[in-house]
């Protein structure tokens, strides 16, 4: 049994969904970010940067979502959800995955934990002015030039989807227009009705 | 023949690096930063993202730092840079990869790129003066419990060794002592007298 700690808004959603999508025994443990439990004791031991999402796994437990994504393509290689064995494949969803983590994620996130990188008000509300921008920039790169069709990587649904789902689902709450990224409001669509994603959400919004 | 776009003083020297360890056919092309050529047009159509490091392949460019070198050690098994066919292993070395390309590059980058995510100088200026707090904190959490020893993710020497490697050397320019990160002092010491380093490092010097 795999244990994913998550929380509401945050991208252990993609990880949920993936974990459902390969039909892996799994439970999900929501944190309360409201009463600050990813910063208390027992949380720190399962992962000591304080971040969800984390899976614990009978070996131990991995952290950051290209690395927990990763491991459900492999352990669950039944799924399909990553094109292991071919090494150029797995390095261009590697590139996807990355560039979610590496710069869509944290410029979204300038929008709302400036704090990490600032502590004058001033600084953190310049951060927030200019996030959309620099959020939108990225995921209009997407849009245009990264994303395959008609899934993320081409004709094979794989992990990089549902990571790529909750990005672009952030899009309305930064005050930016899905419209304007229609191949990502497109996949968006067809995500939302797959049972896996219609599993998961309704799970979520039970509680 | 890989090409390896990259520039003095960034990322790209940890792929470079990588490419030597594994025994890769592969050229290293230099762009020159001062001169904007990263945003010029001939090799914005070889990475529209106008960043180092890309790696050409002959089935295409691969853009991201964790997916060139999850490529490397895919593409080069005999030198066994990664431990292919262990889903956790490789969740844990996609995980340190992660962390370094999500967390720990983007806090260093803060200090000398902030105008990435702001416009107004002084928030600019109030990012760089926070950096080296953010990026000495990912640090001192990768000496203290991620590291393994003796490389990073253990006894086998990987593609996150060279990576760490060059996140540690940019310690000192970022304002902090390498003693205080005494795991990864001894690491980037171990680092320094590899052939391959050696190699690379002597090939950077002369341009």
């Amino acid at each position: 049994m795999l244990t994913l700690y998550t929380a509401f808004g945050t991208i252990g959603l993609a990880c949920e969904i993936a974990l459902e999508e390969a039909g892996a025994p799994y439970e999900a443990r929501r944190l309360n970010f409201a009463e600050n439990e990813q910063r208390a004791d027992p949380y720190l031991a399962v992962n000591p940067k304080s971040r969800v999402p984390a899976l614990a796994t009978e070996r131990g437990v991995i952290t950051e979502t290209p690395a927990i994504l990763g491991y459900i393509a492999r352990a669950f290689p039944a799924a399909g959800l990553a094109p292991l064995g071919d090494a150029f494949a797995m390095a261009e969803l590697d590139s996807l995955m990355s560039y979610l983590a590496g710069w869509v994620h944290p410029a979204a996130a300038h929008r709302h934990r400036g704090y990490r990188w600032a502590d004058d008000p001033a600084a953190i509300a310049e951060m927030r002015r200019k996030a959309p921008e620099v959020f939108g920039q990225a995921m209009g790169l997407i849009d245009t030039q990264l994303f395959k069709g008609p899934w993320a990587m081409g004709e094979a649904y794989s992990v990089a989807d549902p990571y790529l789902y909750v990005a672009t689902s952030w899009l309305p709450r930064d005050t930016l227009d899905m419209a304007d990224f229609p191949r990502l409001a497109d996949h968006h669509a067809r995500m939302s009705e797959r049972p896996a994603v219609r599993t998961v959400l309704a799970r979520v919004a039970a509680g």
